[in-house]
């Protein structure tokens, strides 16, 4: 099951999960059941919403005795054909940040047990938080395997959020936008971002962003790649944009401050050098992935430039 | 403030909104309640959740003597600088699917002005639907000028739902995968769909889908456009994938049949030719965009192929 390729610093996080979700089995309470029941079944062990690791890998249980097929979310079957559980917890404290645990993982396990980790994480926190109905207030229980809640009292079903946000860069003749908030490390930038709304497309987000935060207008926005970040459930759209000018204004409550960096500053920055114009976001985050991505579309000679 | 153009019967539906979002307002419930005392304020008119139109535009409507701004949600300002709210509804019926009146818009009003009503129901529905705090039960109040409700009793903060949903065809060999539900009309057939799930990216979303609802594995998953879609609050992510091979195994609680079709057939299909081998979806819908985004690169000559 080891993967060494996986342990590499530069490996996106959460991504390239390998479980089966078996949809089919979700939906039949009978199968769920006799799905938790077998012997081979698996529980991912949590420290409340923080990874356990062992070994280079998650730690996974058998059930306890007497435990309740309900009071558990199926994620899936592994490559071993186990089925993987999660434990539902009454309640969660905070969750919208990643601790220094869940950073940790990045170096420790293989992509694909990461990955579960994050899905697990959503999903736990998402139940802890949707005790209650939001139409009634009445209380909910967990239905399909893990995968919705119903409401007895006013028959409402809720399923687990999944909150697109946008981040991009912003690139102007040979150069990238990058921001830092108010609360981040000394000298860490990295691409904005933001929740995508209601009556919005990807690319009509990705130009609000960047107009609100910092006052440039953006056009020919392309997609580049997408990661789940679950803290709690985001999935992250990552996109370039291409600026009409380089005139910022920012938006002071959300970034300290921005600038514009060129391709030797990226690749600087990238590499870790002492030098570098910034600190880039850890491998973990899709903004280094995307940063990364403009840098290879580039082809400015390294060196002194005008 | 009408434009032709946007008439024509080929409009993706719910794009292209023009409304200045105002962030900075919604953050300050004084400028908030001053925005809504405006003269200029117009409130978006809704039948329910339905469109209320009149010569070819949707009705906008002065706020009512004595109407609170607590009760609306600034949806942004439009092109005059009108600042446009929608009420807020204490409960909708359904609101999960389109209705007749909410597909009829689609060939009567300009674009920017189907966006502006999709952002209004959603959020007016959104609301509707959160009147509890899903943590503790309690009632919760609207706040940032309808962009998030609070729960005064766990002082929890909610905000609206995006649901992205992936919505992709696998090709193979010149054919793109067509499937209908068993719902559907006769003979309608489109792109497959699915929510994206806590954990995946958009790519691991739509090869998870194609394998669930018709056994197809994809690979090299490209994206292609997005769309809102306001029934109730869905950001479809549209996506086409290669398959290995053209088997198919149907989920038939979900499918009710399947086929690939060729070029010449898509072709015909979507200029609503009489002999076409399937009724495609319309142009409201993202799944009639991809369609034509597939064909347009497609270099089949039309005629008989082998």
């Amino acid at each position: 099951m080891h993967d060494p390729g996986a342990l590499t610093r530069e490996q996106l996080g959460f991504v390239g999960g390998r479980l089966d979700r078996v949809d089919h089995i979700r939906t039949r309470p009978d199968l769920a059941a006799q799905t938790f029941a077998l012997p081979e079944t698996r529980i991912v062990a949590l420290d409340g919403l923080d990874p356990v690791t062992a070994d280079g890998h998650l730690v996974m249980e058998a059930a306890a005795p007497g435990a309740r097929a309900e009071d558990h979310v199926l994620l899936g079957l592994d490559d071993l054909q186990r089925p993987i559980f999660a434990r539902l917890a009454e309640r969660v404290e905070g969750g919208f940040f990643p601790t220094e645990r869940s950073r940790a993982i990045a170096t420790e396990l293989p992509a694909h047990e990461i990955a579960l980790y994050g899905t697990a994480r959503s999903l736990v926190h998402w139940h802890a938080r949707h005790r209650f109905c939001s139409v009634c207030g009445s209380p909910t229980q967990a239905e399909k395997a893990g995968w919705s809640r119903r409401c007895d009292a006013c028959s409402s079903e809720h399923f687990p959020r999944v909150d697109p946000v946008a981040i991009m860069l912003a690139e102007h003749d040979g150069r990238v936008l990058l921001g830092r908030q108010h609360r981040w490390p000394e000298r860490f930038y990295s691409a904005l971002a933001g929740f995508i709304e209601p009556g919005e497309t990807i690319e009509e987000a990705v130009a609000r962003e960047i107009k609100e935060e910092a006052g440039v207008t953006v056009h020919s926005v392309r997609y580049v790649m997408s990661q789940p970040w679950p803290f709690p459930s985001s999935l992250m759209v990552a996109c370039i944009g291409v600026a009409g000018d380089d005139a910022l204004t920012l938006d002071e409550t959300e970034i300290e401050h921005a600038f514009w960096c060129d391709a030797d500053g990226v690749r600087a920055a990238l590499a870790n050098e002492p030098g570098a114009p910034f600190i880039a976001p850890p491998p973990m985050a899709v903004a280094r992935h995307l940063l990364k991505h403009w840098l290879d579309g580039q082809l400015v000679p390294p060196g002194p430039s005008a």
